[in-house]
């Protein structure tokens, strides 16, 4: 620690209450912003961005510039790791990810081990190490990886779902497989993040985005299990170190994350009603989110009283302001403006 | 009441709890079942088995017989009120229900007024009133139709969609147009669903599929007060009729649908943690749910672990045992039976 004031993203997930809560946005650095559309154009595909740290700096960067947000998050996707584990990724333009699928158990064998993904993974690290060096010095910067049962969906269907039907049915079907499978996820997410903060990332996040798909004991196995062990693992390397959890749509599961004491924050979606998440959560972990980012596209009256009303109820205790999902590409960024002139007054 | 014992479904919604709950699914008349698949073949599409009574009381007494479920719900669509008020709905085969959608508040002088849809709507009462004589003395009738926001997000877009956009753009920007729409489907839903009462109906249940698509003060605006209105309304028509909510994906905010005094029962999506629906919500309403629908098709351990998980839970309170969503076509109905095995011992 230096004699400066302590960067008030660390603050919050500390447990302080800020009068103006910290504020960033999740895809922050993202296609809404007319600098990242015009340096996307030469810069090739989504996947060459990632693994660009010249180009991932710069639009992990351009954010922070216009706006001043009080954190930056590592621009990367979530299906890296499967990558850097052996399979085949690419992106088809308007549709989304794809991967040739893992199904069962004899697949895995086919997959490297969680200690051989540095070197496909190496340009991300490169990416948070010039980072650390050039945010502004009240910036948080912070890293982050899908959770395994997330990153998991992608990896059995081979592709985005909507109701993550496939690695649903291989985890009834075979628990014991699909267990090997969560279990190389987690341990590769553990040294992938651990590499991470080595290289300048001070608050890890991890994102479940369809932890919201796991019914009756799963949630317990598949999300809150490998979440927990991923937090206190990194912990116990780099004490201190403040750990977000994202269990997307986990309705009541959230209290299991906040009961499960290694979270310094959890980020709620959408559909969590501030007042329940100030009530049983915010005593026992900072709260982010969670603006509907349709406000804005429409902004208006209604983007003003909805960020006055996560204000007034979220605002009496250690609070992060963000949106309940990412923002989208027809986002308006005058909007994003009026959101930080109600926050920040 | 005759000298017979009351109903197992009634008796739970009166907060009693039973040895053995009584069982249902959603979408227990469908697909899964050889015998609707045959009668699909002749009966023509989907809507000609809406509004055929012959047919629609056919397919609801198909698992009735087949399984004996302790409740049987109306074979319908939470499409045909929007239909009754005059709007065009066909369905794409394999695709989904297309509508011609209501996109501003001038486009609500096109539709009926709430007095104007039982032409319509009359063969639905028809089925209702042989369903209520046919049907064993122990099985219990229930009635339903979608909440005004899930209606609302079809008649918006004209279709389904995955995250509802149309609808909440139209609510965010227009809140007194889009008051308007809410208020017409409210009020068409309480005439609608009253005569589901008078035909025969002995429960109602409100379906509001996206309500978790609605962030901030709009849960309470377009989910919470018009479903609530409803059920006043409703009760104050036909005394202690019980209505059954499910505010699906609703998060926290299914305690302030408990909290609400006017439902009897909720329906928990798969994604609530059935222990926080006993710690929160099973000492105010009954429970009805939640086993996730992928494990009739699966079948194995998984669907014997998970259905005794779920009686160990929620067994010891006023619980209505069923899925946490609708069955799927690819449910096997051995599966079904394996289930009710371990239900009713």
């Amino acid at each position: 620690m230096t004699g400066s004031p302590k960067k008030t993203l660390l603050r919050v997930l500390a447990g302080e209450t800020l009068k103006t809560p910290p504020v960033w946005m999740m895809r922050q650095a993202g296609r809404y912003l007319p600098e990242y559309r015009e340096l996307r154009a030469t810069a090739g595909g989504f996947l060459d961005l990632c693994y660009n740290p010249d180009f991932a700096t710069e639009v992990t960067m351009q954010p922070i510039r216009r706006y001043g947000f009080d954190a930056a998050i590592l621009f990367a996707d979530i299906l890296l790791l499967p990558q850097a584990l052996g399979m085949d990724l690419w992106f088809v333009e308007g549709e989304g990810p794809r991967l040739n699928p893992v199904t069962c158990a004899a697949d895995l064998t086919k997959l490297k081990g969680k200690d051989d993904i540095h070197d496909v993974l190496g340009p991300v690290y490169e990416t948070v190490k010039r980072l650390s060096g050039e945010l502004p010095k009240e910036t948080t910067l912070i890293g982050f990886a899908g959770a395994p049962w997330t990153v998991a969906t992608y990896m059995v269907a081979g592709r985005g779902t909507p109701d993550q039907a496939p690695a649903r049915e291989w985890m009834y079907r075979d628990p014991i497989g699909f267990g090997q499978l969560i279990d190389l996820i987690t341990e590769s997410t553990i040294e992938y993040l651990a590499k991470q903060v080595e290289a300048g990332a001070e608050v890890i996040k991890l994102f479940d985005s369809w932890s919201g798909a796991l019914g009756g004991s799963c949630f317990e196995e598949y999300a809150l299990k490998p979440a927990v062990r991923i937090a206190t693992e990194l912990k116990a390397r780099f004490p201190g170190l403040p750990v977000i959890g994202f269990p997307r749509g986990a309705s009541g599961g959230y209290i299991k994350f906040a009961d499960a004491g290694v979270f310094d924050g959890l980020a709620i979606d959408t559909s969590v009603p501030a007042d329940w998440a100030r009530d049983v959560l915010q005593s026992k972990v900072a709260v982010q989110g969670n603006l509907d980012p349709m406000l804005l596209i429409t902004g208006g009256e209604s983007l003003e009283r909805e960020t006055n009303r996560l204000l007034e109820i979220l605002g009496q205790g250690p609070y992060i302001f963000n949106l309940g999902h990412g923002i989208t590409p027809q986002g308006d960024p005058a909007n994003v403006e009026k959101m930080l002139r109600v926050i920040r007054g």
